[in-house]
């Protein structure tokens, strides 16, 4: 898939110097560039490598001396980073997964598929689902009975959407990861021990045996536009109303989102996210991965938690937030920072009483 | 799936007043509910959205005034959130999974399928495996060689259980969940270095490189009666005896359970939890959302843990738990404020340094 | 399949004492032994179990008294834990998966099987893919175009391993493990505003919306001989190079490990653990269950993280870590103990400032 330096530079929006004609095949780093391949050097520190491999043409930072780098042309992108997208996408050559509809899918014939659609081996669909134009269902992928999904899916291979559930155009989700599963959502006759602990905190519950009943999730799931996730990912339907999730959010793998939630739009939830049941997240929030969301809270927009960061109360909109439970981030350092001074204070703490000791102030 | 108001009330064992012929399709929250939902609002703060919403019935507490609600009906529920699980059991309409055996799923003939199994697309059941009556087999699931399951099983698609696997009657899992899976068991020639710090603690660990080899797991799973397992969790299987799980256990989405692990009766495994090798749960245990146990422990009968819990030693009866590592949740809460005051303290004893200061002080 | 006690040291190349002739066919804890059952008491505090079943052999250590312990046979390890490994290998029977290639595959005409390779119902196997000597391709299992897998692996049920992914001898990934879904990579026209957190640290993030366009993971991934992956596991493949994991390396189920990430040979990465995107791994690393490490970092040869250690910076070779944030075993575990003396700390502090409260001494 050859361009030249030039279509690349057209496609992107960016500049382009020297030799613009050159072609180029594909990306590489730097050190490990073959002759027809596009260097990536997009900052200062990384373009000294271009010495140690064979590339003619890079992908620099605006501005930089390309001419002194050896090469015989360059694109120089004033945020190469985000260059990357553009560049990226055109130089992928996609999965390969088969055009068409593979003759052992199992496709209800109740079901609607807009035109292009593309539906891999094993691949089962249900009564009336709904499949958007273009999209393709990959091998072994379980679409529901009456599941809704927009144009431009890319549903890999193994992933599996629940009945009743509705996403929106340009939905990517990769292997294994399910929408749609049932809420985790158990009753038992009397209160339960865990109910009571909500309540009084920290006194130890009572100890009556009770077995649960499930509360069945009558909710679906709704999904916004351009939404992307992640590998073996769960996201939760519904106990009454749906789950929902905004435009524009992306979740990495093994990310779990419980019934009821909510996600604002352009969200993005990094691998081994948990959030519980019925919280609320707001717009252009980040959470780190690993980090943990308790149930039924709110944080609120453009929050940003750091890695593994356990959220246990709502957090207002703007928070950078770190910890287990959760702080703000500087607080959070702070506090790490004066743990390491706790040796050296009961030290301290130890020779002032003695300091200080006198018969009238021993207890 | 229309039922009349009466027909809830004593299918549920609960009180219905006003018009209890009126029929009702579908749940909803009080402000969403069409002219034929029943809404739900469980507790007073939910009871003034119904005016934003056109219920003509709804769900309340015992003693609610539903009349001036201005509801025509209502069902009164001592516990309503108990009476949920049967009012969802009843308005649920199943996910649309085919009846009978699909054309396309390969069954070992030396299966056996109780009367009313129902197998879907692209299933596979293998050798002297034994399928309870009236269970459903999803598609795109794997039943392995000699796995045993109960009656009235609800396996979603894709799950996959592996070979001489035994589970009790009603079990439900979920997308991509997994029983069987070989434990995670590996050995060195000589004692590795991850061995001697656990007699060592602490002390840096000897650098001898070693290769593992690996331990065959040769015992499978046990798991009892009612059990729930959610979507991409993954039970292992045990190295020389079975790992086993009690009855009425629930796992949400994405826990891991290792080899060898015993977990009592009745016990709720929230979301992303893992429970590393050979411990031991009791009864009636809670494990909130991300919380790990380490191997080769005992955590007692109705023990709960908060969300991210990690627990490194026992844990005895009853005890509520918080925090990394564990501690008990009153102790742990104590000291989240205490170390609010620790930049006070310092300070504090800063300034008593100075102010005690004499010659014969200092070290 | 029952072997005789002098056929198993013989195997395993340790000492076998009494009526070496005597069969055994399984395997059993020692309450649990039947009469045809090798019982295993690795370590003196098990053998009194043995009179509580009915083993007449048992796998013992170096130097036990057997005749003592009411044996006819014994099997005398110098490391039993060791010898389990081989032991175990010989007494499993397997998971039955059938041979030869199921004609319910689909197997792309391009793809090149090598001898003795066995295809599961339902698998799926892509253009150019090649399948080494020996392996087991299990059912419902996806390989993806172009990528390469060694001899003897063992692929079982639902295992998808993506495009141009390589992967060396003796691969074994359990049920739903994924190998080469794109990694999570993702650009705001703008620098976002966890970018800017990432540079102020705790400054309050600005709070422009800005939607993510995604960057193509283009590289693929690049596995090494005798590496096992634990069922619903995520490796992702590289951004431009490939993410590349050693020989030797055992993952156990539902870790994720991120675009980039590089491990060295011989590491033990325990249920749940996160590697983020770029991380660098040494060898003979052992990460306990849910760890967690931040992108871009590097770890030494020979760390071990305990359980749930948060790593948020480099650790160098050798290191014990625990906590979070990670610090050394030793430091971490004399912190817990400091924090439990908080109370105290804080009560005489007190106690201080009033025994030399004075004037001055005020602020």
């Amino acid at each position: 898939m050859p361009f030249t330096i030039a279509e690349i530079a057209a496609a992107l929006g960016i500049r382009a110097e020297g030799d613009t004609s050159l072609s180029v095949s594909a990306v590489a780093e730097p050190s490990q560039a073959r002759a027809y391949d596009l260097a990536l050097a997009m900052k200062p520190e990384f373009a000294t490598q271009l010495a140690d491999g064979r590339a003619r043409a890079a992908m620099l930072w605006a501005g930089a001396d390309w001419q002194a780098l050896g090469l015989s042309a360059a694109l120089l992108a004033p945020r190469p980073r985000y260059a990357m997208s553009g560049l990226s996408a055109m130089m992928d050559a996609g999965a390969g997964y088969g055009v068409g509809i593979h003759p052992t899918a199992v496709i209800d014939p109740t079901a609607t598929l807009a035109e292009g659609v593309s539906v891999g081996p094993f691949a089962v669909i249900g009564a009336d689902a709904v499949i958007g134009a273009g999209s393709v269902i990959g091998a072994q992928v379980f679409v529901g009975r009456g599941a809704r999904i927009g144009q431009g899916a890319l549903l890999h291979p193994g992933v599996r959407i629940g009945h009743d559930v509705t996403i929106g155009d340009r939905f990517i989700a990769h292997f294994g990861a399910t929408v749609g599963a049932d809420g985790f959502s158990f009753v038992t006759p009397e209160p339960s021990a865990a109910e009571k602990v909500r309540e009084t905190l920290g006194d130890q519950a009572g100890a009556t045996a009770q077995s649960y009943a499930r509360i069945h999730s009558l909710g679906g799931v709704v999904i916004g536009d351009d939404v992307e996730l992640g590998a073996n990912s769960c996201i939760d339907r519904g106990t009454v109303r749906a789950t929902q999730i905004g435009n524009g959010c992306k979740f990495d793998n093994l990310a779990q989102i419980g019934h009821n939630v909510v996600i604002g739009n352009d969200c993005l939830i990094c691998a081994q996210v948990g959030i519980a049941g019925s919280s609320r997240i707001g717009n252009n929030v980040v959470l780190g991965g690993q980090t943990g969301v308790s149930d039924n809270l709110f944080i609120g927009d453009n929050v940003i938690t750091g890695g593994a960061t356990k959220v246990l109360s709502n957090v207002p909109a703007g928070r950078v937030m770190l910890g287990y439970p959760a702080m703000k981030m500087d607080t959070q350092l702070d506090l790490y920072r004066q743990l390491r001074r706790l040796p050296r204070l009961i030290a301290d703490v130890a020779a002032l009483k003695k300091s200080v000791s006198k018969p009238d102030s021993s207890d």
